[in-house]
């Protein structure tokens, strides 16, 4: 398994887990369980190849990840609880960061795929990295958390994102590129969460 | 009129009151009353078509769909009251549970049309059966029912999207296929709720 | 710049000030701001050409107008207080009346340009005049206001789309026809809030 299958399968299966946590949350039956944490996993990516008109989408060409939080919902349902005791409040923010720097610059990179303005690139990656949380929020009848909680998250994805973007017009190899950006989205959420900065408003 | 057709209207007719009913419910007026019917009645097939990439939507090839839901919601809106008189509880799960069978087999068949591998297929069937009602409580601000309540309703269609495609695969003729599927799914439905069967939590 | 350019930054601009309002009622931060906004400038527009399927969607080739609402999301979100005290509610009516017949008269043109049938080409524009509002409502948790206050706002945008197709079938020149229409439009939401003339619930 490639470094980076191994990162995706991590970061799936983080926006599943805050998709369980929630839907359990609001007391969701399987049903409910499976489908916010299908919609938070894979909605961001979703939204985007939607709004660039790209098919088939990915969790289409990849069921296996749609089995994968089918089974874990089957499973998890019950034990719910006790995975939250087991998985502390850090591992979770950790991994999410990952996955939102990993999200992010591969929406850019898609995006610019699809020839779209760089300002619009911009921007489909910060959906990529952040819709799939705003969709599960909409679902469970709540004011999305990434609009209100006034922390850098999807910041820290646009500026990673304009990173990618300029690494890519000054001819950076197309891997380092996005590495490097993926690394400091992830930091940078991790630094301002560590600090608790806060944007102002 | 063939008997499909009689259903496919049955079914959306089905869509749209419950629609009336929920819409009503928040007092909202007759714009509020025919966008919610329709977006109940049609909701689950569109979010299906938009995600497979298939055009033109159903409701737009058949206009006349869309129209009658348009002449319903002006005539039914002052009389939302004296209609729900009329028609039992029991009358509108029965016809809600024709509804769900039909809508989520022939969901299956437009996906594998589409060349979808199986399990996204069978979930296709789910979307296209239940995500009307899923967007109708968005709409309406409300956790969606379908999420909560514990009743096996995703799950009928579910398992009997597995009952048409375990058909297709041992290649039943096609029609017979939608319908024993379509006819199970009512059917566990109908039996379920009959019974008050309960989704463990 | 044409007059037709000027009235639509107007429409867009009003739209996406509706968004901030909104957003800022909500307490959200300007992340959340910024995506509101956009989403009540836009929401109508692209969801218009999703189910036509229509790309590049307008704010994709008009990458400006998002540069636009970004930077005034990071310039108003302090002074929004400000902005409302001098922006009186009077002058955002009139602007977004103007707004409505505008995007919805282009809507119809767009669907008709599609080959939709006649009555879902009205549709088509009622959902490019709206749906941004919908969409901001359902975004901030809120049963959407177009649905729910019983003044004419859809009905007018949905009068003046068939006075646009009336125009079209008798054939009026295209200038003319969008003109009228919107004017229309405009006209109609402007006497019956002025009247404050309700719809029966």
């Amino acid at each position: 398994m490639t470094l980076i299958k191994f990162i995706e399968i991590i970061a799936i299966l983080v926006g599943a887990f805050s998709g369980f946590i929630e839907a359990r949350r609001k007391r969701m039956d399987m049903v409910g369980v499976f489908t916010v944490a299908f919609i938070t996993a894979f909605g961001g990516g979703t939204l985007r190849d939607i709004l660039l008109d790209r098919r088939p989408l990915f969790w289409v060409t990849h069921q296996e990840y749609a089995i994968l939080i089918f089974v874990l919902a089957l499973v998890a349902t019950p034990l719910i609880r006790t995975v939250r005791q087991i998985v502390s409040e850090r591992l979770i923010v950790i991994a999410d960061a990952i996955g939102l720097g990993m999200f992010s610059v591969v929406g850019v990179a898609a995006a610019l795929d699809a020839h779209m303005p760089i300002f619009i690139a911009s921007m489909m990656g910060v959906i990529t990295g952040i819709f799939g949380g705003v969709l599960r929020d909409i679902v469970c009848n709540e004011v999305p958390m990434v609009f209100r909680d006034g922390k850098p998250y999807a910041i820290c994805a646009f500026l990673g994102n304009w990173l990618f973007l300029a690494m890519k017009h000054y001819h950076f190899p197309h891997d380092l590129a996005i590495w490097w950006s993926a690394v400091f989205i992830s930091g940078l959420r991790l630094v301002t969460w560590r600090f608790d900065l806060r944007l102002g408003r």
